[in-house]
């Protein structure tokens, strides 16, 4: 074509999980919620009027920022309203990094941030994440760092105070990503309050059930979220998302309970999964990271895909013995261990 | 702060056009359409279910597709589905251009280009909107040239003929902003067939009444689509839009009736301004502008704001004598006038 920026064509663009069209199968591999929303934004949806759709949004989703606010103990003006999580990485992609100014984060973590530093035509610094990683970010002093907490896909929780020391040291922005931390038991809100280059992301997708109507935000001091709204789209979030997210946040005895629901099938399917004899870390996630037995994870991805079961298979170093499997309703996570009992004792995929 | 990229700490944003939130405000500031979307997108949003917000989208909104594709004679992989027009306009951005990479639009126009350009820290070309414009644009041959067409907030249309002859020129690529097209009689879809450099973006925010929902498309060959996929945000579009859009492109009878009253409206409305003294070219577009006597524009967009009748008043070179006004309902337009009519007979702001 040549029509293209250099980088862009040289790309070949993030590629969301498999969505199967077909409502049956057993669906493990995006990190879905398996759980309805709250009837409560059923109920918001179905009172949208014709004049709300009919006008443009609130630029900046000013029904939302006071009740995500009252909620976490911050005030209005720090909440930014962003179509998902995806839409604040490339929001601070956009803000802080170009061909001068390089992102930094620790290796494995979310596959999506080296995907915008391209975009962007930012360079990338990537420690692997072992031993003493948040030191070494902390050296690399990159204008923006970023770090999952939890990380996907490792699924581990890094002590906030370690977060609040990285930020300490950093002369940069610290974005951390907490696209998982419902299903935490903590979070880095705190931070906010002491350090005014941290940014914390959220998303609706997970804890409240609400991947389909791409609904994040960000949480930092309001001087930064100012310069943020420079950024994002002048009506990034539409009315139907904000009044539907409105609703999901205020059911606050709904979202916890079904996050507890979670974290306690969570319990059962890694301890199943260990049984099996793979190797299984806790996770902090809705979902778990299990090691398979040397070799074979990529034929156990490919044996239960064939019985309509999709988990996540990722071919990237460090990851090609593992699986990312989201942590389903009880009856979904008892078939996939029995098809994977019959797939490891080697019975093939017939079942 | 310092935390942010220069250009970003420089530039002052874009600023939307104010919402009052008074719902018995006469608002003719946004160019949103005064009448309601289809019955049947609020049925379409009635019938959303839990499981389609608790799943992630249609990454390529592919219900969506087929249904625009039919309505304008192209094939489905022609099709990018967008987070409103904006979102189009922000991917080509980040697609075409960056520090070597300029973009090339005439002035006036819509003044989110220079917003998206000072962004991506590309440089842009601006002759000016008079004489043949559409020839020097071919010479400067930039790698993204973007015509609105009609022009906001000029009103006028270009031939697509002329568009054409500027498509056949350029090396890089031609985005035509369509966002008013509904409006016009006439439309670039055709320079599709015959150019691998044409990208045509529609807009739901209009002709179809869903400025609320976000929602817009690009239309362009499928290898140029495919690379803007690679740009865009993997969910940029969520599942209500997605389902509420396509129940309203599939409703033609109600969007052509729709469209029909606000031409013949546009009609009267412009012979009443002409009839108090003003200056008001043919519109091919929902909005009129207006030159109003010598230095009394922002005069008289104060006047009418204190009487709830909003307007839009550019403080740009070449507009700062004219109001942009949306066409509303024939009851809106008479209060507008009625209004004019004693603010211009110099009765002052007390009615």
């Amino acid at each position: 074509m040549g029509y293209f920026r250099e980088n862009i064509e040289r790309m070949s663009g993030y590629v969301p999980g498999f969505q199967p069209k077909s409502a049956s199968v057993i669906k493990l591999n995006t990190n879905e919620n398996p759980y309805p929303p709250s009837p409560k934004v059923m109920e918001a949806i179905r009172r949208i009027s014709p004049e709300r759709l009919r006008r443009y949004p609130e630029p900046l989703g000013d029904t939302f920022r006071p009740a995500a606010a009252g909620l976490l103990g911050v005030e209005p003006a720090q909440i930014l309203c962003t179509n998902g999580g995806d839409d604040l990485l490339s929001i601070c992609t956009r803000a802080f990094c170009d061909g001068r100014r390089p992102m930094a984060y620790a290796q494995p973590t979310y596959s999506l941030y080296p995907v915008l530093a391209q975009l962007q035509g930012c360079r990338t610094i990537e420690p692997a994440r072992t031993g003493n990683w948040a030191k070494e970010l902390a050296e690399i002093n990159a204008p923006l760092t970023i770090v999952c907490n939890p990380n996907a896909p490792t699924t581990d929780f890094t002590a906030v105070e370690e977060l609040g020391t990285l930020a300490e040291a950093l002369d940069g922005v610290l974005l951390i990503d907490e696209a998982y931390a419902d299903f935490a038991g903590d979070n880095a809100i705190r931070l906010v309050r002491d350090h005014d280059n941290v940014i914390v992301l959220r998303s609706m997708s997970k804890g409240y059930s609400l991947a389909g109507l791409r609904f994040g935000y960000g949480v930092a001091r309001p001087d930064l979220i100012e310069g943020l709204c420079k950024v994002k789209d002048s009506y990034n979030v539409d009315a139907v998302a904000i009044a539907a997210a409105t609703a999901a946040i205020l059911d606050q005895p709904y979202f916890l309970s079904n996050v507890e629901m979670i974290k306690a099938e969570r319990q059962r399917l890694t301890e199943s999964l260990r049984l099996l004899g793979l190797d299984v870390p806790d996770s902090r996630t809705n979902f778990v990271l299990a090691r398979c037995p040397s070799g074979s994870a990529k034929e156990i991805y490919e044996a239960l895909a064939q019985r309509d079961i999709y988990v996540r298979y990722f071919d990237l170093p460090g990851l090609e013995d593992k699986l990312r499997i989201t942590v389903g309703t009880p009856e979904q996570n008892k078939t996939l261990v029995k098809a994977l009992q019959k797939i490891v004792a080697g019975e093939g995929t017939n079942s």
